[in-house]
């Protein structure tokens, strides 16, 4: 029989490990991102350690200051790799031996590498998460201060991408700066998973679980899914065609064939992040699916997908607030784009005013659209004879109906598009803001 | 030109509208689920009309009353579809035309259709996530009571499906009874969705985000991954292989080839449904990636989905307490499944109880390890002096680390598995649910 | 210790089978699909067991009539379950005995109930994916036909949705026909999975694998894709602000509020279904990682999934085809859509020809451009003598350049938007056609 | 107003382009990896260029020695990326330009940054699927290696984890062989996709359709996902409990914690990527789904996925074939894991050829089955009279079917598990491989 490593039938590979495993195993290249809360960690651990008994005021001491020393090296650049450090926990115990000698043996006394891996991960999207949140607070703020300067710009609400009925533009912006709103997923994260107010019930479960992982993943997903609706809205905004707003050259970028275009690069990058950020989410749900329970090495997949899920969530958000603080509005084209037939519900409800039912309000109005249609003229045009053919309820106050900021001032709900309305959620907003921050 | 519905180029259909398209088009046939939160929904709306001075007392207690008998129908069976309904809302409401007269046009009055879908699958999913949330207190309740009573029971701990160290059978069930722990997403999901005690902000995202929708698919998700994870480790457990579990009957298939054979489908089932459970929060999330705001037709796939995912939930879960309550367990099997191997961590603390650091005993115990597996003799069996050929810190009391639950016991840490913490994490849960129940 | 079915602890079941179980288990509400292949390969397999001397030709030919049977009475809708009908494969035995007596028990001799499901299946599907090609290329054939007869119209080719360079109409449906071209796919699909010209290498691996569900799967959502891109075109085109293509009526719904509203449900639709569709192509992947070998209950999420599909994927083609065959262009917006700026590539090749090189008659046409917006002018009503102070390459026959037509026709390479090209493309698609149907 | 880059509300950014926006715009961080091909199909276009008389010779063969030269930078690692060097296109243009001059500016005539990216990509997975489609064959041919050496060695084989009978071992190896074939899907990829045999037919569909990724990021899910299972497999049968198997120590890591542990660490990797190679399948499904036609920014995600999978492949594959080389089977534990009751279903077709129906067979196998468990005695150890209490058809020649080896050479169909089936099985894998290599 060969021996244990030698190969039995075919194979490349001849010796005792093989460096294809050696590399295929080692998350030494992406774990290194947790040096700093590594050594946090194991600060933290050996302080426990000499509460326990387990270490003597001196040897914690120069454990600390040993610790201290690693961190100074990656600080400062001057870590330097061993080939044999197969992630950022073992690599920087072989260093504190280095520097301490055996002390450094005892701080690993009755933990495991699955309890590090997991509190480090932990630890680092503590302070990630922060940061991800104080990045989102500046997108929402650049959203509410555009939404507070241009309340009084009107444009059509489309449904359907139809054109729909008048609002205000910051009833737009609002409607993307409360769906981007993360202050309360935010919140539950930091407090249920990450600020360990809470310890873990069950020691199985706690290597062995990576649902703050998974929820991190799908808050980024649902986040993007969000953003990418908001970038399709501007893009379409932005075309020709619509030609309701412009974006700053700053997020823009030209063609290499066709010299007239300037193509909106920014929007479209941050849509199509939508897709990679959830196909992580997708890929650690899969990997997670039935596997036993406890600790498995499949685990080891959940690091990569928050570091690479992390950095893009921090750049499209920063673009995406460049993109609102610099764009450009097309006042007279929004107010072109108002058309009397998007006042047809305002034409129904005045009739219900006058006593009839919606539903044959709505019938009517309805007539009217297909009257002007046929006349060829706009719905404000046709003649109040024209009109009471249709129902006798019309009457010469009719006129009041064509005015576009006549029809936003009707929808004076709590969030609707009205002045006072758009006030409320500008303040509720900010308020939200205020006291995430404090 | 061709007449408006005319084909112009090929094409199977001739005629105003394609068959095929108002099929294509129509909700009835699953969101007539939804006819009881339907009306209860234009119930409120009518009331809510009264009181703006839209509908007089007398037309909306028609109204009420009206709504009434078509909950009864509903109830009764006897409502009848006629071939216009596209949705319940259109069915509903040209019964209580029918039922009413002209009064019933009057109680769509500013709100649309979307607004109506919204609304009814958010009452709907508040019925049916407190639904959901019983089935899931019943299944932890099981589990909890079986490790209170089982709690004397030792068996291998798994890591990478390798036995690791001795641990409580209820250490095993409590930690599914966590990672299964619903609670608290059920009641964030309750109350900042559901429960409308708050409002929504802003009247485009109102119609246009599903995020609540989207959170109930991925809590349902993760809840999935933990379950299938549960159940890969009770396949495996009921293995002749491994032999510490039997599957009731009641929850095992026979072959229709094998006679020897008895199978785990309702096991498998439950790891199955992870996919498909997880494959309708991926179609959701792929359908809203780039949607224009507010509302378009794309949003309907909402409700199929829901729909399913709340029946697999519910089926899962009932099947999981099934399996769970009728489960026995091999004692002996279990016992004898341990082996002093398995202490080969505790032989290290001993060694770092007389003062020797972790990574020196650790090696200290691995060096016993081989030892003992090159003279081919269990851990324990290696007498005093061999063991001291490998540090002199061994004396005659190592032999008390032969005692598995002496070894249970050291892990008396919050989470552990010492009887006093699984007593602790038995406690724990049951607060839990009874604070739910409240 | 409690019976065999009996509950140990909680669970709300007490019994031999708990009835969830049985329902959770049974697969016949959607299996019933399969009736008609299950009877052909039951047919097909005692024709088998005849010739292999088990069954005499007397009992083959009771089998064979039993079989017919029972297929009769489910075409004619007379067949009844039992509820111990778990699946089709059970409920058609069970019959077949009921109808012909013990002989009914031979018939299954050497195959497992597995491998039925696998063949019928495979049976079920080679059948579907017969019409589901026809489908397509009614599809196709109607892009081809509307190609051919709208080849003369010219509208802006658009990519980041600006507007680029002019193309023909018929080359925009053409990038539809052959994006959803699936014919390849599906004869390979059809020659290697579901023909049966091969046999399966591997018994083992012949009831586990399910690959030709996946790639099923995959086809479909990669085809969805397409057509969600075709869609979302076609929506954007129908826009008022884009107004280059009106969708039939057959193909619109009204709005149940706003009287003025078309929109394209059917596009939506289209659209959202690549999502559901892509969900199931995931779910059935999740649910095959990290299965162990052979059959496994969960494999029974197969078939839904394919019934779903298969009913979308039919829907879906024969909307859109309808959608494109009754489809109308406003000609004159087109061609109002062209404008002199999108022959700024044009510009460019003019220096080229010159003798520019390419990078800086890129540049000089970008300065033309700037300086036409500078002015207010159209790029065309530069004169020469101010084109000329950018380069003195421009002379009088650069009015050529101003012409729509003439542009479209430089593109005669294959592929290309010249009317040859597109005649190319035209003959290319319907010889596709042509070789898939004989 | 703002100057055009200005920024008008809030928001970070001030200036001409922002940092963020470009970073997140750029892709030549990871695109870099194209650069032999952008060279590649440089130096192709530019002889087109001559040929269609846009260049002179001379020019030409500058552009092609400068070309050679910027390859030879790259393949020497003195490249110098500039910092506007968005792209490894504009970084190829830029230093050709510096090292031939303004001749450098006629290459891109008449193509489009989108038709490099596009053609870069298909020419540099040509050359990757080549590569992994050597590593796959060496992986296969490793496996048909053992295949044939250890076809002697019986084992259980294992339907839904359950011992079901009795197979050979080169019969499960075969299967993985099978199920991880790739040669028939690759061959098509490169035919139809990459080796431009054919011309894509039209051009819009050129630069837009993903189609080759996507189909090449879902064959990667696919094998990954049988790869998955072959992992799981190999896990489980080198338990403790299972015993069948056991990793090289050049596969297997130790545990940190516990000294006696071996963790099968490599297929726990392996079964994990599955989800990290599906994430991306997803990802770019979601990123295309409903995007406009012709190119928009966001397919420039393509890139990372195929990289990243590609790698991901490329070391998977190559670790599997060192586990499966490497990999010692425990041939007394897959004996000893044989038990008599494996062969009920050879016992029921004794009875079958007996002359007794399938499904009597079948029941009668049963009663056995229960009655030895009912003595406690082994299935083999029932006398004959007690067999023929269930039937009378048992009579003395009922002991040959107590024979393992008896058992499996029942089973010579093609894709048995019988020798000679087996051997057919070997010699169709290496005939594909050979056809392969060809």
């Amino acid at each position: 029989m060969a021996s244990e490593s030698g190969k039995l039938w075919g194979g490349r590979f001849v010796g005792a490990v093989d460096p294809i495993m050696e590399k295929f195993n080692s998350s030494i290249t992406y774990d290194q991102h947790l040096w700093e809360v590594d050594v946090q960690g194991s600060k933290a651990y050996s302080r426990g350690l000499q509460k326990a008994g387990i270490l003597t005021k001196t040897e914690m001491d120069q454990i600390l200051q040993g610790l201290d020393k690693v961190a100074e090296e990656w600080a400062q650049g001057t870590f330097k790799l061993s080939p044999n450090d197969e992630d950022i926990h073992t690599a920087n115990e072989r260093r504190l031996k280095e520097l301490i000698g055996e002390t450094a043996g005892k701080l690993h006394t009755g933990r495991s590498r699955n309890d590090q891996v997991v509190t480090d991960l932990r630890l680092w999207m503590r302070q990630n998460c922060s940061t991800l949140s104080a990045l989102l607070r500046e997108l929402i703020r650049t959203m509410v201060d555009r939404a507070e300067a241009e309340r009084d710009i009107l444009f059509p609400g489309y449904t359907h991408l139809q054109r729909a009925q008048p609002i205000r533009w910051s009833h737009w912006i609002l409607s993307g700066a409360i769906a981007g709103n993360p202050l309360g997923v935010d919140r539950e994260l930091l407090r249920a998973e990450l600020n360990f107010g809470a310890i873990t019930l069950n020691s199985m479960d706690a290597t062995s679980e990576r649902d703050f992982v998974a929820e991190f993943l799908f808050w980024a997903s649902l986040c993007m899914t969000h953003l990418s609706r908001m970038a399709e809205d501007l893009i379409l905004y932005g075309t020709k065609e619509f030609n309701l707003v412009q974006l700053s050259d700053a997020y823009s970028t030209g063609s290499s064939l066709m010299p007239q275009k300037k193509n909106p690069d920014s929007l479209e990058l941050i849509r199509s992040k939508a897709g990679r950020v959830f196909g992580r989410c997708a890929g650690l749900l899969m990997t997670l699916k039935g596997l036993p329970s406890t600790y498995n090495k499949d685990l080891q997949e959940d690091k990569e997908a928050v570091f690479e899920v992390s950095n893009t969530m921090s750049a499209v958000i920063q673009v995406a607030t460049g993109v609102i603080s610099t764009l450009q509005i097309h006042h007279e084209n929004m107010a072109r784009a108002l058309s009397p037939d998007m006042l047809a519900t305002d034409l129904a409800y005045y009739l219900v005013r006058k006593g009839m039912p919606f539903r044959q309000a709505h019938e009517a109005s309805g007539k009217a659209v297909f009257m002007a249609e046929t006349k060829g003229v706009a719905l404000n045009q046709l003649s109040l004879q024209e009109l009471q053919t249709i129902s006798p309820l019309f009457s010469g106050d009719v006129s009041h109906v064509w005015d576009y900021g006549h029809s936003v001032e009707q929808y004076a709900a709590l969030g609707g598009t009205a002045r006072s309305s758009v006030d409320w959620q500008i303040g509720q907003v900010r308020a939200l803001l205020g006291a995430q921050q404090a």
